[in-house]
């Protein structure tokens, strides 16, 4: 397809000294956090934001423009400030207020109207065809998978390869990019299993709710697997997996804020289903627990969107194999830290 | 005197496998935190818990007893908790609920009483007395000081070394284990300068409040060197490089449930005031605006304590010079988090 693992390692040259390299935490022997919530504006979202423009070259006059259910809009605020041009940002009415404030100190133009996140989107597409700013997509862009997929890169650095990553998905863009990034030059799956078109999909049995990792993963051999994590509420790739094909979904619950896209972007669909990438649904519960968790234990601070990987674990809906090694994708911390405890 | 480089390095040994290694974040090119505040039990004080309890051998049946303002004691509980041995914590009636609430979870028995840490140390040591526990100090104890220099061991590891390294100062345990953690196996300072008595001070000049570094540090050479960041209102080294001994000072501020000795430590004024450690003073509200902004803008989140090191950078109080490599010590997160926006 249109992003390739050579993209991710472009656009890791690219954004080197505009983003963080996020450090790991090994919380117990063989177990990672890679604290992206640490990230500039508070999510890995200002990766793919920095890709895309750097990638797009001189900018217009008119700057950028996004939609945005709080993270990405922070992200290209940040990155549009920091490389001092325009940011116009769309947020649809759902957006929490400290995501909100954030946006104004980052002196983005903000307009804010929509129930949901698509319909901020549309808005933001309307007015880029009018007034020719870049358009800096929240998750359906190659040079922002290409960019989120930098935070797997530095995972494999960091931690000497993991067998698992678990990974939140709203749009896909994140997950989509560290499926590429983790792979490596070498990406045997595509090259040794013909590619499953995108209907039917590759995997019709029953979707699973609860997995235990077996010797071979589901990418097989030694390559890194990567879970993708989902609220139960927004399942937006696990429902597009059973379908086929991307689908819309309900946009509810407590990570609807961050995890707010109607349906799975199409390249992170195609990224996901060829390589066999699976989705784990958690209940809000379990995310809301995972988030209190995070700060008791290891006092992280994360939203809710990004406890939802670690709720995988400790809700049991992945339980690891004796001695498999697993990040945890930790990847927004846009939140009210009063409502941490 | 009585605590070495070799015996960080053994503490380090002892201690590994119990402790996390905590990240380090590069905030900006040679700009290092060093996240300690995401240590096992909210602060850096577990690494010289188990170096004393795991140095002394089989514990007495009595257990540990401690006397604490808080960090300590949580160290403490979680160590005997790890290791299944009892452990007894002295609190003065200071304490913040929150640390109080963390003993609890942490099974051990709690006893409050007294104005300040002092007078919780007295009541314990007493205790101790009489039923034979371990005891395990504060800081003052050459076991707890070398297991907190692991931090600085970890530190020089992680950036390959920096040029100066900010750390709070409460009874000194930290301080002088980082000096001792960061100076390496061959340490230039005790053999090419005649080591200068602990009184009069080797510094008697005006006691600097704010500081620009120079090409040569305080340490000399290429050696990184340690600076003491302390409350205005709890000068315990400061005022103790100014009598040239350890002196009382008083107990007060924001930082006071954490930064709470009455005086320095004998071994911490020792190996301080040698290694030509000087000490940085930061008032209140500088304190409290570096830990906001931890939050608002690392999404690091610190208790007062914690953010005491970075409110000498954020304040001006040091001003590193052009390319120097800085690295501060956040050091504790026993906070409420609704306190922290």
């Amino acid at each position: 397809m249109s992003v390739t693992y050579k993209d991710v390692v472009g656009a890791a040259r690219r954004i080197a000294g505009h983003v963080l390299r996020t450090p790991v935490l090994e919380i117990s022997p063989g177990l990672f956090l890679k604290l992206e919530q640490l990230q500039h504006s508070g999510s890995f979202k200002v990766r793919g934001a920095f890709n895309r423009i750097l990638s797009a070259g001189a900018p217009p006059p008119s700057g950028v423009i996004a939609a945005s259910g709080g993270n990405h809009g922070l992200a290209v605020a940040y990155a549009a400030r920091a490389l001092g041009i325009r940011a116009e940002i769309f947020v649809p009415d759902v957006t929490s207020p400290v995501k909100l404030a954030g946006l104004r100190a980052l002196g983005a133009e903000i307009t804010q109207g929509g129930a949901i996140y698509s319909e901020a989107a549309e808005a933001a597409a309307k007015r880029a065809a009018e007034t020719g700013a870049l358009e800096v997509h929240a998750y359906d862009q190659p040079e922002v998978v290409a960019g989120q997929g930098t935070t797997g890169l530095e995972l494999v650095e960091q931690t000497g390869g993991v067998d698992t990553v678990l990974v939140a998905v709203g749009g896909g863009g994140f997950v989509s990019g560290i499926t590429l990034g983790v792979r490596g030059p070498e990406a045997p799956a595509p090259t040794l299993t013909p590619a499953p078109a995108p209907t039917p999909t590759p995997a019709p049995a029953p979707a699973p709710t609860s997995e235990t990792a077996t010797a071979t993963g589901a990418s097989g051999g030694s390559a890194t697997r990567v879970v993708a994590v989902e609220p139960e509420l927004i399942p937006t790739l696990h429902d597009a997996l059973e379908a086929g094909r991307p689908v819309p979904v309900p946009v509810r619950g407590v990570a609807a804020d961050a995890l707010g896209a109607t349906r799975i972007g199409g390249l992170a669909f195609d990224i996901c289903s060829r390589a066999g990438v699976r989705s784990l649904l958690v209940p809000d519960d379990a995310i809301a627990a995972a988030r209190r968790a995070l700060w008791e234990r290891h006092r992280v601070a994360a939203e809710h969107a990004g406890a939802t990987a670690y709720a995988a674990l400790l809700s049991g809906a992945y339980t690891p194999a004796p001695g498999e090694r697993v990040a945890i994708m930790v990847c927004g911390s846009n939140t009210d830290p009063g409502t941490l405890a």
